[in-house]
C-alpha cells in the first residue's frame, strides 16, 4: 500500500507545512536526503503539550505529542520530495523530551512517532533514533523531534 | 555576492580553525557533505560566555555566543571546501543551548547563529536546525553549535 | 593494519548486535552512509552504569560506559558494512552524558568512545563529534552514544 492510501486508511491528514520565517527553513534536500527542523507539537500554531513529562504531562499525552511532532516533520518532508509517496525510506529521528527529575521512559514517548511511522510506511518506516531527556525545550514544549528521510531518485 | 565578498563587507574574519587533539576531528568531508563538531564560544582557547542562560548570562549574551560558534564552525567547514565560497548550501546546525530552569528561548539564542549564516550565505545561509535546551555543557559554556553544509561539487 | 586485526591484537571483541524490536531498527544504511541508533551502555541485556555522571557515576566509569556503547554501535555498523572491514570512515559520533549539577567533562567522558575507534580504525577512525550533558537519559543510563560510519563503496 502506498504512504498517501495508509494515511487515508489511518484517517489521518498532514498538517498544513509552515511557511519559512526567519533565517531557517522547515526541510531542506540535498541529494536524496530531506532534513527536516526541530518539530514542536503545534496546532493551529499553539501548542498541544507543555511543561516537563513525568510531572507536568503523562507519558500517554507525551507519546501524542510525538507523534504530532512527526506528522508536521513528514508534511515538511513531503513537501521536499513531491509528495508523501515521494518518500522511500525514513532514515533517522531526534526525539528530545522535556524531562522531570527522574523521568526516563523517554524510549516509550518516542514510540508515539516511531509507530505511527510504521503504519503509514510499513517496513520503509523504521528509522534509526536517539531519543534523550533535556531540562528545557523552545516554549517549554514537551517534546521536540527532528526528521530524516531518503527521498525515491 | 560570494561569501567571501560578504564577510569582508560585513567585517567578519573568519577565526583560525583549530588544530586537531585527540581522538577526534574539528571537521570531515564525506561526499559532498562536511560535518563540524559541536563548537563552544571560544576566542584565544578561552571560553567568551559560560554558565545558565536566563540566570548566569543573558539572551544577548547567548545569541552572540552562538554567532562566534558558528563562526568558528564555519571556518572548519570552509578549510574542506576549498574555502568559503567552496560552501554551496548550509544544510543543518544543531543547538544546544545551557539553560537555566525555565529559559525556554532557545530558538532566540539560535538566531544569533542563524542570522549570521544568512547575512554571509544568502538564500545558501538557510538551514535546518534543531535548538535545545541542555541541563550542562562542556566546560560550563554557555550554548554549541554544531553543523553541517554542502560543498560545491 | 585491518580494523579486524586491530580488534584482535586489542583483544576486543564485538558484541552481538541487538535484533530490531519495536518500530526502529539499531542500524540502517542509505548509500553509503550508515547510521546506528543511540546505544545505552548494555551487558547480556542489562545496563553497565546508570545514574548521574558527576554524583552517581565517576568520570572513569563513564568513560568505559562510552567505550562499551561505540562498541555496541560499531557491531550494529559492522552488519550494514559486510564486516568491520567495511567500515572505511567513523564519520559522527552524538555523545550524551546524563550530568550532575556542575558536572562539565562531557568530552572526556567522549574520549572513552573516541579512543577506541584511533585504535580500532587509525586514522580513518577519527571522526567529528557532539558531546553535551542531558538531565535524564533512557532507563537512566548514564550515557548515550550514536554513530555514523561510512562504508567502502
Amino acid at each position: 500500500m502506498k504512504p498517501s492510501e495508509s494515511l487515508k486508511k489511518l484517517g489521518i491528514e498532514l498538517p498544513t507545512p509552515p511557511s519559512p520565517v526567519g533565517s531557517y527553513v522547515p526541510g531542506i534536500r540535498t541529494g536524496d536526503l530531506i532534513l527536516v527542523s526541530g518539530q514542536i507539537p503545534l496546532e493551529d500554531g499553539k501548542l498541544t503539550l507543555t511543561g516537563k513529562v513525568g510531572s507536568d504531562a503523562t507519558l500517554a499525552a507525551a507519546q501524542q505529542a510525538a507523534r504530532r511532532c512527526v506528522l508536521a516533520g513528514l508534511a515538511i518532508a513531503a513537501e521536499h520530495a513531491g509528495g508523501i509517496d515521494g518518500i522511500e525510506q525514513v532514515v533517522r529521528m531526534g526525539v528530545f523530551v522535556n524531562s522531570a527529575p527522574g523521568f526516563t521512559d523517554q524510549p516509550k514517548v518516542a514510540n508515539g512517532a516511531s509507530d505511527v511511522l510504521v503504519e503509514i510506511f510499513g517496513d520503509a518506516g523504521r528509522h534509526v533514533r536517539a531519543a534523550v531527556g533535556v531540562n528545557e525545550l523552545p516554549l517549554d514544549a514537551a517534546v521536540e523531534v527532528e526528521l530524516m528521510v531518503r527521498a525515491r531518485a
